[in-house]
């Protein structure tokens, strides 16, 4: 029997994802998400479409990965400090940050909106990202609901309160979603006297 | 002087338009947003893509008319009935019951999908839709405050506590948005008791 873990292709394999996930990121810096194409990624990585295809069946599957390692990880998440007040702000304060990095900006609004008219895409994004993120702020805001440190109402409409209207400025309105913006809309949320 | 507004052309032009967005909507259902092109389009309204071109850019733009002619007007606008708190339920409620419509969806999803990466038709749809709809709202609600119908809050954050979490569901989360939801959502961002 060939050990398979030895073949060459199969070594190579990491090495080239991460160099094709290098490529799709410089070529949206360069040229802006929209003019990237499987067939560039491709040329910049220096592997065939074939490869590529193995492993993501779009472009936006493609910018799905580098979201995943370039933005969400270290940008989306509800921080836990012991203080949930402090840690929401905190947090809804982090999608004004994350909106005001043009990439960043060019990945999410490129990979949402393929996914409105591409549904394995849509079920991808779902299930890696918005998901875990839902499911974990959820608990947590629960808890601190039982704690008495946040307002009684449905966890899941809590959350939404605070997540969506940047979403919306992004996807809809366009405005921008700035940090006092962000104060006001965790103060409105939790109950917390406006203008303070 | 030849008088233009005479011209076959010029007489055969809203025809041609009618004949265009009845046929991208047809399409649209048949098909999915997704498959349908410029091409087909033209193909169906028996028109050349010349003519599809003098008056809309792309794809993006097409279906921006079709959703303001058939979607959008009687849809999305805050109804006046002289109880805010009554017609902002009714408007909260009908995005549910737009969202509930496949052929409404797609031409939302699909015009909203297309603009996170095309800028002129994201243009076209906040000056066309989103913001005179918005001002309107926003001071409906600026209103409704001064006469002490709605609680003290900046009408911007009011507005989009409301409006945001429908667009979410339906743009990130693809969670349903139901009448019941919308409920709670009105109750919450009103400050009326919970599970009334």
């Amino acid at each position: 029997m060939t050990d398979r873990t030895q073949s060459p292709h199969k070594r190579q394999g990491p090495r080239s994802r991460d160099a094709i996930l290098q490529a799709a990121s410089e070529l949206c810096r360069e040229q802006g998400y929209a003019a990237v194409t499987m067939e560039t990624i491709a040329v910049r990585a220096k592997v065939g479409k074939p490869t590529l295809y193995r492993w993501w069946p779009s472009k936006g599957a493609v910018f799905l990965d580098v979201l995943l390692e370039q933005v969400v990880e270290p940008a989306v998440e509800l921080p836990d400090t012991g203080d949930i007040v402090h840690d929401l702000r905190s947090w809804i304060r982090g999608f004004a940050d994350l909106f005001d990095d043009l990439h960043a900006r060019q990945l999410l609004t490129g990979v949402l909106g393929a996914a409105q008219t591409d549904a394995e895409l849509a079920t991808m994004l779902r299930e890696r990202i918005q998901r875990p993120l839902q499911a974990g702020n959820r608990q947590r805001i629960s808890a601190a609901q039982v704690a008495g440190d946040l307002p009684a109402m449905d966890p899941v409409l809590l959350e939404e309160l605070l997540i969506s209207p940047p979403w919306y400025r992004l996807l809809v309105s366009g405005e921008s979603f700035t940090h006092a913006y962000a104060d006001s809309l965790v103060d409105a949320v939790l109950g917390h006297p406006q203008g303070a």
